[in-house]
């Protein structure tokens, strides 16, 4: 690799400041097995996607104090957190009443979540437990609900969605575009046709010479059962990841040759 | 309900004591999306089914500082707290590392992990790498691993479990036998055939009526794709949970007959 070609995508890449994000899932139903949760695993791909770096993920049980904490401890680090669900209209749902306690602000009926909701559901269907769901916080914009039209809404850095999988990625898609994002982590696969503890040494020395990138090992079983590697190098510079997945093949050759040294000795 | 019954159910369910668990999932690959976490949901349910109550769960990178902060956090709240994830032969594998910093012990090579390893890849086998699984806190038990050898470890009220989900049921198969458990939760589940929405005021109103229940609304969408809803009961006392249910169902007959009532008017 040309090492002036490396600096110089380095430099690029550095200019694109790295945009983080927390996940806070809220709700006893996950934390009890009856639910699987299945936004985490979208959320972190979205995320990754766009160049936005999931940094960490909790889940909470429907407890304000509970929610509040981990709002708190998630928003003062990252530069956007996500939330999803306790935003329908029962007695459970109180993600909105947590979100207003954490930033101090009053939680409003917002009449322009009134409207949406009485467009759903006419004068007659909007009742009590039906405008839980227009109590937003004050200050906060709205996130569009193309689903069931019940909307999220975005305070400060805090981004609050549904938790059903339909509507959260509606929502998702409706705010992302107003997302500031940064430099997208390239990611390069391997498959090392090698046991994970046959390549261990040599790999951490194939990382530790490359500190740039993040070198994964993820044993997997292959398609005749038998224990595989793959190796995954990311990073944001493009050439950086070229020159590491180059190192990570050379030493899986050698490696290879080594063993098949070995056992025809 | 009989009221004498129910308080004496209730005395001998407070009687044993509830225990709690906080999870960790250690990995950049569940937080990059690459993997999807199938690890969370099954340890949630399993729990529950044994009478432990899983509180909080969080997701953190392979990074030393981020696990032993998470660690610290959850170990000093909970009774137990299962890792998983972290525990290979790779650079990247950290948990046995930062857990052993979190206890303020050593990590040492500890012989009974050396003979597992050795009895499945035989002496020629055991290199630097194979060796790094072998690296358990001072002071932790093993914990059995059927599928692979390579042992998990139990130390204080910490359990480390691998992140592969086989190995990890396993694993969670060979320390649940020893696990203090408490009054297990009992939960019924009511299909209300009616949107979240009309019930949510009710609902609330039997929810206050019954603190001592747990008393969830979980929206779907029924055989022909129009909006339902499952209610959950859960709670420690059989009795108490019975009640609620039988309140709650006299709430949606009752909901029903207003709403029959409409729109024949």
């Amino acid at each position: 690799m040309n090492e002036n070609t490396s600096v110089s995508a380095t430099a690029a890449a550095s200019a694109t400041p790295i945009v983080t994000a927390g996940l806070l899932v809220i709700g006893d139903e996950i934390l009890s097995g009856r639910t699987k949760d299945k936004n985490i695993g979208y959320l972190a791909e979205y995320l990754t996607a766009i160049g936005i770096d999931l940094r960490e993920v909790r889940l909470v049980p429907d407890i304000e104090d509970e929610i509040v904490a981990a709002l708190d401890a998630l928003r003062s680090r990252y530069t956007y957190v996500f939330t999803t669900g306790g935003i329908g209209p029962t007695h459970d749902d109180i993600t909105a009443d947590a979100v207003a306690r954490a930033f101090g602000v009053p939680l409003d009926l917002d009449p322009r979540a009134v409207a949406l909701l009485r467009e759903r559901v006419g004068e007659a269907g909007l009742n009590e437990a039906r405008l839980r769901m227009a109590r937003i916080p004050r200050g906060a914009a709205l996130v569009d609900n193309p689903v069931s039209k019940a909307p999220g809404f975005w305070i400060g850095n805090v981004i609050v969605m549904a938790g059903v999988p339909t509507i959260m990625q509606a929502m998702l898609d409706a705010v992302a575009p107003q997302l500031r994002t940064g430099a997208k982590v390239v990611s390069e696969s391997v498959r090392a046709d090698l046991r994970e503890g046959d390549i261990g040494t040599e790999l951490g020395d194939v990382a530790k010479a490359h500190p740039e990138v993040m070198i994964g090992s993820y044993p997997f079983a292959d398609e005749q059962g038998r224990p595989n590697t793959n190796l995954v190098i990311r990073g944001r510079d493009p050439a950086r990841v070229a020159a590491a997945r180059a190192a990570v093949e050379a030493m899986l050759n050698e490696v290879r040759a080594t063993l098949a040294g070995t056992s025809a000795s």
